[in-house]
């Protein structure tokens, strides 16, 4: 039981690092200055689980967690030195996106099981815990969403989330097992998405084009 | 009794598969992917309601019900296939979009009502309730909320809003009758807003012209 | 103990003013209509300290309270009618936005050393009482936030606070001595930052230029 409880924190830790360097990357592309990024960076970290913690009428996870704001300056700093040096880092953010993604998912997932809701609902609540702060990160850098426009974002986080649903009530496996497989999947499904350019249909019409 | 209750229940599935087309359609224009599509389609049909849940600190509506879900699932599924095989769907998205309105403002002063809230606040409730849904969608879709460019919208909403509250004073009329003449009447503002042109005035600024 | 609670009202209606009036300019210049006008100016004013009491999970400070709703409604006629008249109301609005980023960033502090939070946390409660309803003023109007374009703003906000915080444990002061040097040290770093043109350092990335 104490495993898996440093698991979850293990799990939130790095999640944390994942998204906030993603937002301080996107931020510093942007040119802000160090206090902009900090802002982005605190979003795109804490604003799905944040979402997730108001609709379920629970405490916002970072208000009574000072670890996780230091845990978001250390990255920042880190992410900041590093992008310094090393320009050319898109499939490191990729990696760090993807595993974030897959680590929130699993989170929001289980925050919505223990409130006893409907698979469903628990499937909704971890795609926003793993896509929202991402979004939130894109409407302040006011551009369309990533998750709109790299489309196996979101059908990998519900795919993902589905397994994991579906392997829970076989109470024989350890559930850090589990969780570990659901984020494999998760990034497996995006990284073999991009590298074959895999893409869902999209929907074309052609009388509107150009008109919104 | 029943009744009241029972036509609830029609008005906010209706206004749910309204705002959900709405969005549906909005996204397609957008070309996003089926899983965008559905998520834009849930944020324009649950939004305005989320942030009202959020406000009065009542469990949000969609979290314990799941046929709001399913509803939002089949108002989108529906949606992609009228828009492939019918394009030019300008006028009934409008109307969808006018109906659904009119039915959220209503829910939305009515449940400000149930927590004994001043009428100006309910009116301001039932306003967030009909447009944030549109206006999310909006930011998601990266543009200026279309509530700010066609603006008979919000006035529309106001005006209904304040016309229910007048005869919510009357306890002679059933609640159904009153409930229906305010969305006839946010319907045909707009209707007749959109048809013979009208404008609220606007304002000219002509020294920040084009430098913001 | 009344004299500072008059004190706490006055900034928040002088804060609220300031912001309902920066909402306004800005919405007027995006040409909107007086409704638009309206529902931009509420939000500027009451974003910031709507998101601090969601995520503190008290009530919503101007659900209960018509007289911040009246006063808003006030300082957006006054504001439509002043910017109709003077249309050079740069320095104006300016001046008005740095005090309202004072005042709020002092309440945003207060209610989180009441509800007994981490420094760190009630900074952070600071800056987002200040900061978030001029970023939701800018997302409603499709613009990337004022606070990431004028880097000094999330800076004054943040150091002010610190002043505040480290003062407040000097209890031989009045508590309203302590939130006037507050918000004089605020306004005057970001008057100074303006008129001698004072930058953070940006981050410059010339291999991503222009991609994003």
């Amino acid at each position: 039981m104490e495993l898996e409880q440093n698991f979850s924190i293990l799990i939130e830790t790095l999640g944390t690092i994942a998204f906030a360097m993603s937002g301080t990357f996107a931020a510093m592309q942007k040119r802000f200055d160090p206090f902009g990024v900090l802002i982005i960076s605190f979003v795109t970290a804490v604003g799905g689980g944040t979402i997730r913690d108001l609709l379920l009428n629970v405490p916002v996870f970072w208000m009574h967690d000072i670890f996780i704001c230091a845990v978001i300056f250390i990255a920042t700093v880190l992410g900041i030195i590093i992008k310094y040096f090393e320009k050319n880092f898109q499939v490191t953010l990729f990696l760090f996106d993807s595993i974030g993604l897959g680590l929130f998912t699993i989170i929001g997932i289980q925050k919505g099981l223990n409130a006893d809701l409907h698979p469903v609902i628990c499937i909704t609540l971890g795609t926003i815990t793993g896509c929202f702060g991402g979004i939130l990160r894109d409407i302040l850098l006011n551009r369309i969403p990533l998750i709109f426009r790299k489309e196996i974002y979101a059908t990998a986080c519900i795919l993902g989330g589905t397994v994991y649903l579906l392997m829970i009530q076989y109470s024989g496996i350890s559930s850090i097992v589990k969780q570990m497989i659901t984020i494999l999947l998760i990034v497996t499904i995006r990284t073999l998405a991009v590298k074959f350019h895999w893409q869902m249909p999209k929907f074309y019409n052609d009388i509107h084009d150009g008109r919104t």
